[in-house]
Protein backbone atom coordinates (compact mmCIF):
# COMPACT_ATOMS: atom_id res chain seq x y z
CA UNK A 1 0.00 0.00 0.00
CA UNK A 2 2.90 2.19 0.64
CA UNK A 3 4.40 1.56 -2.59
CA UNK A 4 1.24 2.72 -4.27
CA UNK A 5 0.86 5.99 -2.49
CA UNK A 6 4.58 6.63 -3.08
CA UNK A 7 3.97 6.70 -7.29
CA UNK A 8 0.53 8.48 -6.74
CA UNK A 9 3.01 11.00 -4.87
CA UNK A 10 5.80 10.84 -7.79
CA UNK A 11 3.00 11.10 -10.62
CA UNK A 12 1.73 14.05 -9.12
CA UNK A 13 5.57 15.44 -8.03
CA UNK A 14 5.89 15.11 -11.53
CA UNK A 15 2.55 17.03 -12.90
CA UNK A 16 3.80 19.70 -10.40
CA UNK A 17 7.29 20.39 -11.82
CA UNK A 18 5.64 20.81 -15.94
CA UNK A 19 3.43 23.01 -13.98
CA UNK A 20 5.94 25.42 -13.11
CA UNK A 21 7.63 24.93 -16.46
CA UNK A 22 4.38 25.84 -18.50
CA UNK A 23 4.01 28.61 -16.20
CA UNK A 24 7.62 29.99 -16.49
CA UNK A 25 7.39 29.46 -20.53
CA UNK A 26 3.71 31.79 -20.64
CA UNK A 27 5.70 34.25 -18.18
CA UNK A 28 9.16 34.22 -20.70
CA UNK A 29 6.71 35.08 -23.16
CA UNK A 30 4.36 37.49 -21.13
CA UNK A 31 1.34 35.26 -21.53
CA UNK A 32 -1.42 35.03 -19.35
CA UNK A 33 -3.27 32.29 -18.48
CA UNK A 34 -6.68 31.12 -16.67
CA UNK A 35 -7.86 27.38 -16.09
CA UNK A 36 -11.57 27.62 -16.21
CA UNK A 37 -12.87 24.80 -14.03
CA UNK A 38 -17.03 23.29 -13.33
CA UNK A 39 -19.48 20.93 -13.36
CA UNK A 40 -20.58 19.92 -16.68
CA UNK A 41 -22.93 22.16 -17.84
CA UNK A 42 -21.98 24.77 -15.66
CA UNK A 43 -21.21 27.16 -18.42
CA UNK A 44 -17.97 27.01 -19.21
CA UNK A 45 -18.12 27.36 -22.76
CA UNK A 46 -20.84 30.07 -22.75
CA UNK A 47 -18.54 32.13 -20.15
CA UNK A 48 -15.77 32.04 -22.75
CA UNK A 49 -17.75 32.66 -25.68
CA UNK A 50 -18.70 35.97 -23.47
CA UNK A 51 -15.33 36.97 -22.88
CA UNK A 52 -13.39 35.99 -26.17
CA UNK A 53 -16.40 38.55 -27.78
CA UNK A 54 -16.03 41.36 -24.69
CA UNK A 55 -12.10 41.15 -25.34
CA UNK A 56 -11.52 40.81 -28.78
CA UNK A 57 -9.93 44.23 -30.15
CA UNK A 58 -7.95 43.97 -26.62
CA UNK A 59 -6.35 41.36 -26.74
CA UNK A 60 -6.00 38.61 -28.77
CA UNK A 61 -6.90 35.24 -27.22
CA UNK A 62 -6.39 31.34 -27.82
CA UNK A 63 -8.57 29.05 -25.93
CA UNK A 64 -7.43 25.72 -24.76
CA UNK A 65 -10.23 22.90 -24.89
CA UNK A 66 -10.09 19.78 -22.95
CA UNK A 67 -13.26 17.73 -23.58
CA UNK A 68 -13.43 13.70 -23.53
CA UNK A 69 -14.71 13.37 -26.76
CA UNK A 70 -16.12 15.90 -29.63
CA UNK A 71 -14.91 19.38 -30.51
CA UNK A 72 -18.19 21.00 -29.93
CA UNK A 73 -16.77 23.62 -27.19
CA UNK A 74 -13.60 24.38 -29.39
CA UNK A 75 -15.57 25.10 -32.31
CA UNK A 76 -18.20 27.27 -30.41
CA UNK A 77 -14.96 29.15 -29.02
CA UNK A 78 -13.89 29.59 -32.70
CA UNK A 79 -16.80 30.77 -33.72
CA UNK A 80 -16.17 33.40 -30.54
CA UNK A 81 -13.13 35.14 -32.64
CA UNK A 82 -10.50 32.82 -30.21
CA UNK A 83 -7.84 30.85 -31.71
CA UNK A 84 -9.04 27.19 -30.34
CA UNK A 85 -6.93 24.44 -29.82
CA UNK A 86 -8.28 21.05 -28.70
CA UNK A 87 -7.45 18.68 -26.23
CA UNK A 88 -9.20 14.91 -26.49
CA UNK A 89 -8.39 13.23 -23.36
CA UNK A 90 -9.61 9.97 -24.29
CA UNK A 91 -11.30 9.24 -21.71
CA UNK A 92 -9.48 10.93 -18.82
CA UNK A 93 -11.38 13.36 -16.90
CA UNK A 94 -9.04 15.96 -16.51
CA UNK A 95 -6.17 18.13 -17.89
CA UNK A 96 -2.87 17.39 -16.90
CA UNK A 97 0.20 19.54 -17.30
CA UNK A 98 1.56 17.51 -20.10
CA UNK A 99 -1.89 18.08 -21.99
CA UNK A 100 -1.00 21.87 -21.41
CA UNK A 101 2.57 21.46 -22.64
CA UNK A 102 1.48 19.93 -25.67
CA UNK A 103 -1.45 22.52 -26.43
CA UNK A 104 1.30 25.50 -25.92
CA UNK A 105 3.11 23.89 -29.06
CA UNK A 106 0.39 24.81 -31.06
CA UNK A 107 -0.53 28.54 -29.92
CA UNK A 108 1.67 31.55 -31.35
CA UNK A 109 3.08 33.17 -28.39
CA UNK A 110 4.06 36.08 -30.27
CA UNK A 111 0.62 37.02 -31.67
CA UNK A 112 -1.46 35.59 -28.33
CA UNK A 113 -1.95 37.73 -25.45
CA UNK A 114 -4.66 35.36 -23.09
CA UNK A 115 -4.89 31.78 -23.09
CA UNK A 116 -7.92 30.17 -21.15
CA UNK A 117 -8.12 26.80 -21.14
CA UNK A 118 -11.56 25.17 -20.23
CA UNK A 119 -10.89 22.24 -18.23
CA UNK A 120 -13.42 18.53 -18.53
CA UNK A 121 -16.51 19.25 -16.94
CA UNK A 122 -15.73 17.74 -13.73
CA UNK A 123 -15.87 18.86 -9.73
CA UNK A 124 -13.55 15.96 -8.53
CA UNK A 125 -10.17 15.29 -10.43
CA UNK A 126 -9.51 18.58 -11.87
CA UNK A 127 -8.57 19.87 -8.60
CA UNK A 128 -5.37 17.79 -8.20
CA UNK A 129 -3.82 18.44 -10.98
CA UNK A 130 -1.89 22.21 -11.55
CA UNK A 131 -1.15 23.01 -15.11
CA UNK A 132 0.53 26.18 -14.84
CA UNK A 133 -2.27 28.66 -15.22
CA UNK A 134 -2.06 32.05 -13.68
CA UNK A 135 -5.89 32.25 -12.34
CA UNK A 136 -7.40 29.21 -11.27
CA UNK A 137 -11.87 30.14 -11.56
CA UNK A 138 -14.80 27.67 -10.79
CA UNK A 139 -18.18 28.01 -12.38
CA UNK A 140 -20.62 27.27 -10.12
CA UNK A 141 -24.10 26.83 -11.23
CA UNK A 142 -27.47 28.17 -9.42
CA UNK A 143 -29.56 25.05 -10.78
CA UNK A 144 -26.58 22.48 -9.42
CA UNK A 145 -27.89 23.89 -6.05
CA UNK A 146 -26.43 25.41 -2.72
CA UNK A 147 -24.42 22.68 -0.87
CA UNK A 148 -21.77 22.34 -3.81
CA UNK A 149 -18.82 23.82 -1.51
CA UNK A 150 -19.67 21.11 1.09
CA UNK A 151 -19.64 17.91 -1.26
CA UNK A 152 -16.75 18.96 -3.54
CA UNK A 153 -14.32 21.08 -0.81
CA UNK A 154 -10.95 20.36 -3.17
CA UNK A 155 -12.08 21.95 -6.04
CA UNK A 156 -13.81 25.29 -3.90
CA UNK A 157 -10.82 25.57 -1.59
CA UNK A 158 -8.38 26.27 -4.48
CA UNK A 159 -9.58 28.88 -6.99
CA UNK A 160 -8.52 32.25 -7.73
CA UNK A 161 -11.79 33.24 -8.62
CA UNK A 162 -15.48 32.29 -8.19
CA UNK A 163 -18.04 32.53 -11.05
CA UNK A 164 -21.77 31.62 -9.71
CA UNK A 165 -23.35 31.48 -13.13
CA UNK A 166 -27.35 31.33 -14.09
CA UNK A 167 -28.15 33.71 -11.35
CA UNK A 168 -31.46 34.37 -13.99
CA UNK A 169 -32.87 30.60 -12.77
CA UNK A 170 -32.80 31.58 -9.09
CA UNK A 171 -36.51 32.48 -9.09
CA UNK A 172 -37.80 29.21 -10.14
CA UNK A 173 -35.08 26.72 -8.25
CA UNK A 174 -33.97 26.64 -4.29
CA UNK A 175 -30.87 28.03 -3.41
CA UNK A 176 -29.89 29.27 0.07
CA UNK A 177 -27.67 31.98 -1.03
CA UNK A 178 -26.08 32.18 2.59
CA UNK A 179 -25.50 28.68 3.33
CA UNK A 180 -23.59 28.56 -0.21
CA UNK A 181 -21.68 31.45 0.66
CA UNK A 182 -20.82 30.06 4.12
CA UNK A 183 -19.47 27.39 2.79
CA UNK A 184 -17.47 28.65 0.07
CA UNK A 185 -15.99 31.20 2.74
CA UNK A 186 -15.23 28.39 5.53
CA UNK A 187 -13.08 26.54 2.61
CA UNK A 188 -11.90 29.95 0.51
CA UNK A 189 -11.75 32.57 2.76
CA UNK A 190 -12.23 36.45 0.94
CA UNK A 191 -12.65 34.47 -2.44
CA UNK A 192 -13.50 36.90 -5.57
CA UNK A 193 -17.26 36.11 -6.77
CA UNK A 194 -19.14 37.04 -9.58
CA UNK A 195 -22.49 36.42 -9.82
CA UNK A 196 -23.29 36.74 -13.47
CA UNK A 197 -25.92 34.87 -15.95
CA UNK A 198 -24.32 34.32 -19.18
CA UNK A 199 -27.60 34.22 -20.54
CA UNK A 200 -28.53 37.37 -19.84
CA UNK A 201 -25.53 39.12 -19.73
CA UNK A 202 -26.16 40.46 -16.29
CA UNK A 203 -23.21 40.82 -13.68
CA UNK A 204 -21.00 40.14 -15.96
CA UNK A 205 -19.37 43.77 -15.91
CA UNK A 206 -17.34 42.76 -12.70
CA UNK A 207 -15.59 39.62 -14.35
CA UNK A 208 -14.47 41.83 -17.48
CA UNK A 209 -13.15 44.66 -15.12
CA UNK A 210 -11.52 41.75 -13.01
CA UNK A 211 -10.12 39.44 -16.17
CA UNK A 212 -8.87 43.65 -17.19
CA UNK A 213 -6.81 44.40 -13.97
CA UNK A 214 -5.24 41.06 -13.79
CA UNK A 215 -4.18 41.04 -17.62
CA UNK A 216 -3.03 44.36 -16.94
CA UNK B 1 3.78 2.27 -21.93
CA UNK B 2 2.20 -1.00 -22.76
CA UNK B 3 2.87 -2.20 -19.58
CA UNK B 4 1.06 0.64 -18.01
CA UNK B 5 -1.96 -0.21 -20.15
CA UNK B 6 -1.87 -4.01 -19.05
CA UNK B 7 -1.69 -2.89 -15.44
CA UNK B 8 -4.70 -0.83 -16.21
CA UNK B 9 -6.71 -3.46 -17.76
CA UNK B 10 -6.05 -5.84 -14.97
CA UNK B 11 -7.23 -3.07 -12.59
CA UNK B 12 -10.72 -2.70 -14.13
CA UNK B 13 -10.92 -7.18 -14.67
CA UNK B 14 -10.62 -7.42 -11.04
CA UNK B 15 -13.51 -4.88 -10.61
CA UNK B 16 -15.47 -6.76 -13.32
CA UNK B 17 -15.39 -10.00 -11.52
CA UNK B 18 -15.64 -8.36 -7.68
CA UNK B 19 -18.94 -6.64 -9.60
CA UNK B 20 -20.29 -9.91 -10.62
CA UNK B 21 -19.32 -11.53 -7.15
CA UNK B 22 -21.45 -8.78 -5.32
CA UNK B 23 -24.33 -9.40 -8.11
CA UNK B 24 -24.28 -12.98 -7.65
CA UNK B 25 -24.46 -12.12 -3.72
CA UNK B 26 -27.33 -10.12 -3.95
CA UNK B 27 -29.52 -12.51 -6.24
CA UNK B 28 -28.77 -15.00 -4.37
CA UNK B 29 -30.57 -12.94 -1.40
CA UNK B 30 -33.37 -11.87 -3.49
CA UNK B 31 -32.11 -8.30 -3.21
CA UNK B 32 -32.40 -5.86 -6.37
CA UNK B 33 -29.56 -3.13 -6.75
CA UNK B 34 -29.95 0.41 -8.75
CA UNK B 35 -26.86 2.70 -9.59
CA UNK B 36 -28.04 6.13 -10.07
CA UNK B 37 -25.38 8.43 -11.77
CA UNK B 38 -25.52 11.76 -13.12
CA UNK B 39 -23.10 15.01 -12.70
CA UNK B 40 -23.01 17.15 -9.13
CA UNK B 41 -26.36 18.82 -9.08
CA UNK B 42 -28.65 17.73 -11.30
CA UNK B 43 -30.78 15.28 -9.28
CA UNK B 44 -29.98 11.99 -7.76
CA UNK B 45 -30.62 12.82 -3.82
CA UNK B 46 -33.59 14.17 -5.07
CA UNK B 47 -34.54 11.62 -6.96
CA UNK B 48 -34.02 8.87 -4.62
CA UNK B 49 -35.83 11.24 -1.59
CA UNK B 50 -38.87 10.88 -4.12
CA UNK B 51 -38.26 7.72 -4.72
CA UNK B 52 -37.76 6.14 -0.99
CA UNK B 53 -41.22 8.18 0.04
CA UNK B 54 -43.01 6.52 -2.24
CA UNK B 55 -42.03 2.95 -2.31
CA UNK B 56 -41.97 2.94 1.55
CA UNK B 57 -44.35 0.53 2.84
CA UNK B 58 -44.32 -1.50 -0.60
CA UNK B 59 -40.32 -2.31 -0.33
CA UNK B 60 -37.70 -1.85 2.52
CA UNK B 61 -35.05 0.27 0.88
CA UNK B 62 -31.32 0.52 1.52
CA UNK B 63 -29.39 3.62 0.02
CA UNK B 64 -25.57 4.14 -0.37
CA UNK B 65 -24.22 7.20 -0.87
CA UNK B 66 -21.09 7.63 -2.18
CA UNK B 67 -19.34 11.12 -1.76
CA UNK B 68 -15.63 12.77 -1.98
CA UNK B 69 -17.02 14.10 1.36
CA UNK B 70 -19.62 14.79 3.63
CA UNK B 71 -22.98 12.79 4.53
CA UNK B 72 -25.36 15.51 3.36
CA UNK B 73 -26.94 12.82 0.88
CA UNK B 74 -26.64 9.96 3.48
CA UNK B 75 -28.96 11.72 6.08
CA UNK B 76 -31.05 13.23 3.27
CA UNK B 77 -31.84 8.98 2.61
CA UNK B 78 -32.67 8.75 5.98
CA UNK B 79 -34.76 11.20 6.79
CA UNK B 80 -36.87 10.04 3.16
CA UNK B 81 -37.28 6.68 5.41
CA UNK B 82 -33.85 4.61 4.11
CA UNK B 83 -31.57 3.28 5.95
CA UNK B 84 -28.36 4.59 4.54
CA UNK B 85 -24.93 3.58 4.52
CA UNK B 86 -22.66 6.44 3.08
CA UNK B 87 -19.13 5.69 1.11
CA UNK B 88 -16.69 8.70 1.61
CA UNK B 89 -14.43 7.88 -1.15
CA UNK B 90 -11.68 10.30 0.01
CA UNK B 91 -11.21 12.50 -3.57
CA UNK B 92 -11.75 9.22 -5.61
CA UNK B 93 -14.46 11.01 -8.36
CA UNK B 94 -16.54 7.02 -8.77
CA UNK B 95 -17.33 3.90 -6.51
CA UNK B 96 -16.22 0.79 -7.64
CA UNK B 97 -16.96 -2.97 -6.45
CA UNK B 98 -14.60 -2.99 -3.80
CA UNK B 99 -16.57 -0.25 -1.84
CA UNK B 100 -19.87 -2.01 -3.02
CA UNK B 101 -18.51 -4.70 -1.21
CA UNK B 102 -17.40 -3.02 1.87
CA UNK B 103 -21.06 -1.23 1.75
CA UNK B 104 -22.97 -4.54 1.81
CA UNK B 105 -21.24 -5.71 4.67
CA UNK B 106 -23.35 -2.84 6.86
CA UNK B 107 -26.38 -3.88 4.79
CA UNK B 108 -29.29 -6.57 6.70
CA UNK B 109 -29.83 -8.64 3.79
CA UNK B 110 -32.93 -10.22 5.42
CA UNK B 111 -35.14 -7.13 5.77
CA UNK B 112 -33.84 -5.27 2.87
CA UNK B 113 -36.05 -5.56 -0.95
CA UNK B 114 -34.30 -2.52 -2.97
CA UNK B 115 -30.76 -1.16 -2.71
CA UNK B 116 -30.22 2.05 -4.56
CA UNK B 117 -26.57 3.43 -4.98
CA UNK B 118 -26.25 6.92 -5.56
CA UNK B 119 -23.00 7.40 -7.22
CA UNK B 120 -20.13 10.38 -6.75
CA UNK B 121 -21.24 13.45 -8.93
CA UNK B 122 -19.46 12.94 -12.42
CA UNK B 123 -20.08 12.17 -15.82
CA UNK B 124 -16.70 10.53 -16.64
CA UNK B 125 -15.56 8.13 -14.32
CA UNK B 126 -18.04 6.24 -13.22
CA UNK B 127 -19.03 4.60 -16.21
CA UNK B 128 -15.99 2.83 -16.42
CA UNK B 129 -16.55 1.18 -13.11
CA UNK B 130 -19.20 -1.65 -12.73
CA UNK B 131 -20.29 -2.52 -9.18
CA UNK B 132 -22.94 -5.17 -9.70
CA UNK B 133 -26.00 -3.65 -9.91
CA UNK B 134 -28.91 -5.06 -12.10
CA UNK B 135 -29.86 -1.38 -13.62
CA UNK B 136 -27.79 1.33 -14.10
CA UNK B 137 -29.70 4.62 -13.87
CA UNK B 138 -28.54 8.10 -15.77
CA UNK B 139 -29.87 11.18 -14.43
CA UNK B 140 -29.64 14.63 -17.21
CA UNK B 141 -30.84 17.30 -15.77
CA UNK B 142 -32.14 20.02 -18.30
CA UNK B 143 -30.14 22.95 -17.09
CA UNK B 144 -26.54 20.64 -17.61
CA UNK B 145 -27.71 21.60 -21.73
CA UNK B 146 -28.84 19.57 -24.72
CA UNK B 147 -25.11 18.40 -25.62
CA UNK B 148 -24.04 16.43 -22.96
CA UNK B 149 -24.50 13.01 -24.95
CA UNK B 150 -22.66 14.19 -27.89
CA UNK B 151 -19.40 15.16 -24.97
CA UNK B 152 -19.82 12.20 -22.10
CA UNK B 153 -20.58 9.24 -25.03
CA UNK B 154 -19.90 6.92 -22.16
CA UNK B 155 -22.00 7.32 -19.84
CA UNK B 156 -24.87 7.57 -21.85
CA UNK B 157 -23.76 4.53 -23.79
CA UNK B 158 -23.99 1.88 -20.94
CA UNK B 159 -27.13 2.66 -19.03
CA UNK B 160 -30.54 1.27 -18.83
CA UNK B 161 -33.16 4.14 -18.26
CA UNK B 162 -32.09 7.69 -18.65
CA UNK B 163 -34.48 10.57 -16.55
CA UNK B 164 -34.60 13.87 -17.51
CA UNK B 165 -34.36 15.95 -14.34
CA UNK B 166 -35.82 19.49 -13.82
CA UNK B 167 -37.92 19.72 -16.75
CA UNK B 168 -39.66 22.53 -15.04
CA UNK B 169 -37.25 24.57 -15.72
CA UNK B 170 -37.41 24.09 -19.86
CA UNK B 171 -39.51 27.84 -20.51
CA UNK B 172 -36.20 29.71 -18.95
CA UNK B 173 -33.48 27.62 -20.36
CA UNK B 174 -32.00 26.96 -24.14
CA UNK B 175 -32.42 22.88 -24.56
CA UNK B 176 -33.59 21.22 -28.23
CA UNK B 177 -34.81 18.19 -26.84
CA UNK B 178 -34.52 16.32 -30.18
CA UNK B 179 -30.84 17.72 -30.41
CA UNK B 180 -30.46 15.96 -26.97
CA UNK B 181 -32.61 13.11 -28.02
CA UNK B 182 -30.82 12.29 -30.88
CA UNK B 183 -27.20 11.99 -29.28
CA UNK B 184 -29.17 9.67 -26.67
CA UNK B 185 -30.31 7.45 -29.61
CA UNK B 186 -27.41 7.18 -31.57
CA UNK B 187 -25.52 6.14 -28.26
CA UNK B 188 -28.27 3.57 -26.56
CA UNK B 189 -30.82 2.91 -28.96
CA UNK B 190 -34.15 2.87 -27.78
CA UNK B 191 -32.93 3.51 -23.99
CA UNK B 192 -36.01 4.05 -21.52
CA UNK B 193 -36.36 7.81 -20.75
CA UNK B 194 -38.09 9.21 -17.85
CA UNK B 195 -38.93 13.41 -18.10
CA UNK B 196 -39.31 14.56 -14.36
CA UNK B 197 -39.19 17.49 -12.28
CA UNK B 198 -38.17 16.20 -9.08
CA UNK B 199 -39.24 19.57 -7.61
CA UNK B 200 -42.93 19.58 -8.69
CA UNK B 201 -43.25 15.52 -9.27
CA UNK B 202 -44.05 16.07 -13.33
CA UNK B 203 -43.69 12.63 -14.32
CA UNK B 204 -42.63 10.62 -11.75
CA UNK B 205 -45.06 8.10 -11.97
CA UNK B 206 -44.06 6.42 -15.15
CA UNK B 207 -40.66 6.13 -13.29
CA UNK B 208 -42.10 4.27 -10.41
CA UNK B 209 -44.46 2.23 -12.60
CA UNK B 210 -40.74 1.24 -14.31
CA UNK B 211 -39.36 0.39 -10.79
CA UNK B 212 -42.17 -1.53 -9.80
CA UNK B 213 -42.00 -4.02 -13.19
CA UNK B 214 -38.22 -4.35 -12.71
CA UNK B 215 -38.41 -4.92 -8.55
CA UNK B 216 -41.80 -7.34 -9.68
Amino acid sequence: MSERIAVVEEIMGANDRLAAQNKKRLDEAGLFAINIMASPGAGKTSLIERTVKELAGEYEIAVVDGDVATGIDAERAARAGARAVQINTGGECHLDAVMIQEALDQIDFKTTDLIIIENVGNLICPAGFKLGAHKNVLIASIPEGDDKPYKYPSMYRGVDALVINKIDLRPYVKFDMDYFKHGVETLNPGVLTFPVSCQTGEGLLAWYTWLRTVLG
